[in-house]
């Protein structure tokens, strides 16, 4: 029989209250949930967003997998591990008929979600997406300061290449967001020394903003960074003293 | 004596269900709310968005105030608006020591929220800004088409002239996300038969999804459009019939 619905759950950046309550009802009645992690050993920052609201589920608690997927580019070992992870779902489900992916953020924008539903939508009668707020937003809010007003263009960069394409769009566009950046030093030699603000795990405990200019900023580590640049001027202060 | 705090809020693109848990909270005790609207005899879709939440809280209702900002270009009769608006707010506030400005969608892309920070800033001790998911998250996941995966290149645009930069950053994105788009000729010049995603008041009850080739999309006629085009080819129909 086939899974009555497939539920696509954006979770926003990591602050469990950015939820949407739409995701919020629908983790409280779903009977399975998949939660990807990037590691063995390690936990799925979706699955702990959401977890006080699994164990509010005092009754009924859900069945929930956190399948492996590791951050390699090798196309065919990824597809083994969609292909472990669909076979997973199916031989675990037992009476379960609805089913949340959760992912990070929003799934319209790279997300492991669209990946899973390649595999899994033969296996579903409907599909519901549900979008979340993205941690460009958070960042945004938690400086106090707007990524775009008026006529300006925006562009998302989820991977720094000093390829001419990107540069194209870096020099072009009034502000920039560049999703876990490795390289920014290639940043720095595309934009100089332009205003930045950078948020690392916003929406997490431990989240760290750092407002500044782009030469000062260091290296972020973690893989949960969003840099944004803005080609006009900002303050290099927040507009007031925040819990960072 | 000044206000004590000031919340900007994104409500999301307009379907109650799609507020934060935060912002929910924030709407369940603020004392009082200004939603600006755009025309006279108009109402505020934030506020259209909102108001069932408004309606559960029994006693202690907030006050509500509604400013007028036309949709004028011209920055000096803009910013009478704004003083106007500021002086409503602080000769009606009474007693309020709590305001919550609402904006749809989210504050960091394109929101007068920052235009009434900068004219109230002054007046409140502290400022929480609480980010909301956009309208292009809610059309993607309406369409259940992902915006970008893997190392895709994503532009903004609100405003679409076919000047050099605006054509630099159009040619060299692999996705593009229209907002607003009023003259979706010079949109499709520039980027010729390529497949498209055009969501018309999505969130709200009278919601459109167009999905197509882009040359087919006849002019979106609402201001609360959006135009997404991948330049990777996108099946035309929707994954699955969803209720559009």
């Amino acid at each position: 029989m086939k899974i009555s619905k497939l539920y696509g759950i954006g979770v926003g950046p990591g602050d469990p209250e950015l939820l949407t309550l739409k995701a919020y009802e629908v983790l409280k009645k779903v009977d399975m949930i998949v939660a990807p992690r990037s590691g063995e050993g390690k936990r799925s920052l979706a699955l702990r967003t959401i977890e006080q609201f699994i164990e509010e589920r005092k009754e009924n608690k859900p069945l929930i997998l956190e399948p492996l997927f590791p951050m390699t580019k090798n196309e065919k070992e990824l597809k083994s591990y969609w292909e472990k992870a669909k076979h997973e779902v199916l031989e675990r489900r037992g009476g379960c008929e609805t089913i949340a992916f959760i992912t990070l953020g929003d799934p319209s924008l790279y997300s492991t979600f669209y990946k899973f539903l390649d595999f899994f939508e033969e296996e579903v009668e409907e599909v519901e997406i549900i979008p979340g707020v993205t941690s460009f937003s958070a960042c945004s809010a938690l400086a106090k300061v707007p990524i775009a007003e008026g006529h300006e263009i925006v562009s998302i960069i989820p991977d720094v290449k000093e390829d001419h394409t990107a540069l194209r769009v870096i020099q072009n566009s009034d502000s920039l967001i560049f999703l876990k950046p490795k390289n920014t030093d290639a940043i720095k030699n595309m934009l100089g020394n332009k205003k930045a603000i950078l948020g690392v795990k916003i929406g997490f405990e431990d989240q760290k903003l750092v407002l500044g200019k782009l030469t000062e900023i260091k290296e972020p580590t973690h893989y949960l960074s969003t840099l944004i640049i803005k080609k006009e001027d900002i303050g290099t202060e927040p507009r007031d003293s925040t819990r960072l």
